[in-house]
């Protein structure tokens, strides 16, 4: 770990002794992990004829959760934005590292993190096998490690034209979910556990992915925004596509919103829904077995992102997604 | 990459064409990065038959550097402070991340941070594979990846009684060079850039690290002091140590302060060294082609950290290096 300056010490715990109480003895070992945390860096053991998939996020208070988010939300969706990186890829998930900035050592946000964190990392069979810990302004960056056999990882490159346009799970979910919670839209009572859920614990589509392997000719998955991580994936393929926004799938949460165009911006520009977004050549098909897929539209030469009504009219979406700068 | 939730936009580059411009187009490829920045995460082929390294480290602005270091210094160190983990565990470095939260996009500020970056891992043939960048207060995640020949890592965990200890270079000058930075100390000109380079711009022990692999009995990076970083390697053999402070290797600008209290404190107590503090087998060589070695001390079959002067008698060191909490 980095050398650090003198001033600000007082908290009574040390670095390691932080780690071990809520990471090391948390967290699991296995067979692939020769030394985890507690040396320079951690010793891991990669399968033979396999790709290494590695993604990282960085996470700060007021961008990526706001005050209101608990500390053990805040850990589960920390490692989930980045298994849904690893799921867009068709990874399975192998490891994880996390490297924390915290204002001060405090024990009852470090208890929450760390079991929020740790329970996602055990749905998946992730181990934590590597950390920093250090003062300063709220920050969480955290990384993750899969594997695919050799030459089947998933990429953003390969839609073609002809290619139908899939998305997995619904939209808009998260983002009104995000409204309500800052009071700025209201739903009905009985549609509040599923947009927090969505909001705050998004299922990364591990096994939507690996059900991709091999099968679709691009994915990503959608953090931004339909409209803004789609855009990433038909410039990296150099192609275009045309959506047909009546075909959306929108959860009855969503379907309640009264206003049409509100609905079609939660489902073309809201962010955090981590589900994936991918492309399959006509006449292929695939199985998904804990989430439906819906087609969407199809990819076409011409560059570009446009919408169409069922009855053939265009729609013109009012915002392009979040701009991280 | 994570979602973002809207507002503080309005700045000129987009996050894609900033990483394109200050990292990507500046970053090599090669045939182990199938797919490189620009996807949902890297796609890496690890070599056959190796142990997987790992070190990841959060760098955080007035704790890991102050207000005077430059852009470029700070992309240098962010990138040295982690290969020095890998050397500590012996490992050949291969591929690094970087996650940075950032207030604004400054694109003066990302051009020296990329520099300074893409410049050390040149030297060691690290490709830049992966990245993320978010507004916040600036904070910098780095995470390096090497590889060992499968179980020839080196631990911290197995110096034994008997096992001699050894430190490469010198020690206490990075402090140094940081009380004079701070103007809690002076010292002749002729000695600055020595002292600034050892501050900003330290070397990680790669080539050593290469060479201990197969010979040490353990080995640590010394980041937070000797007596700090020795103790922790310690702990994790479980073993202790009697160092004889008057073979410390020091430098002529550390041997040039007045003061013999002050010289040892710095020696032991000062971080940001990044030397190698290893054990040796009683009759083990190694030959060590860049920097030089010494014998410092012995291990001990009873538990601490114990410090003697060369006429005999004990030394009591006035601090313990630096708690991160």
């Amino acid at each position: 770990m980095a050398g650090a300056r003198p001033g600000g010490e007082g908290f009574s715990l040390s670095e390691p002794e932080i780690i071990r109480r809520y990471f090391l003895d948390r967290a699991s070992g296995g067979d692939d992990v020769i030394v985890g945390i507690g040396d320079d860096g951690a010793i891991l053991r990669p399968p033979e004829h396999a790709d290494l998939v590695v993604s990282v996020d960085m996470l700060v208070a007021e961008v990526h959760f706001g005050r209101e988010a608990s500390a053990e939300d805040i850990g589960y969706k920390a490692l989930a934005v980045n298994l849904s990186d690893l799921a867009a890829m068709g990874a399975e998930p192998a490891w994880a590292t996390l490297a924390l900035a915290l204002p001060a050592a405090d024990e009852g946000w470090l208890d929450g993190f760390s079991r929020g964190f740790l329970e996602l990392a055990r749905r998946h069979g992730v181990k934590l096998v590597g950390g920093d810990l250090t003062r300063g302004p709220l920050a969480i960056a955290v990384g993750v490690y899969g594997f695919v056999p050799r030459g089947t990882g998933l990429r953003r490159t390969g839609a073609r034209p002809g290619d139908l346009v899939y998305v997995t799970g619904t939209l808009g979910d998260a983002a009104l979910g995000l409204l309500i919670s800052q009071g700025r839209a209201e739903t009905e009572e009985i549609f509040w556990d599923h947009l927090n859920a969505r909001l705050y614990r998004p299922a990364p589509r591990i096994a939507e992915g690996l059900a991709l392997r091999g099968r679709a000719s691009s994915a990503i998955d959608l953090s931004d925004g339909l409209v803004s991580d789609l855009g990433h994936l038909l410039a990296a393929s150099g192609a275009g596509a045309t959506i047909d926004i009546d075909s959306l799938p929108l959860s009855p949460a969503v379907q309640a919103v009264g206003d049409a165009r509100t609905r079609f911006e939660l489902a073309l520009a809201g962010g955090d829904d981590y589900e994936l977004c991918f492309t399959l050549a006509p006449g292929s098909h695939i199985t998904l077995e804990s989430t439906s897929a819906h087609c969407i539209g199809r990819i076409e030469e011409q560059a570009g992102l446009r919408f169409v009504r069922a009855d053939g009219t265009r729609f013109v979406p009012g915002s392009a997604g979040y701009r991280h700068f």
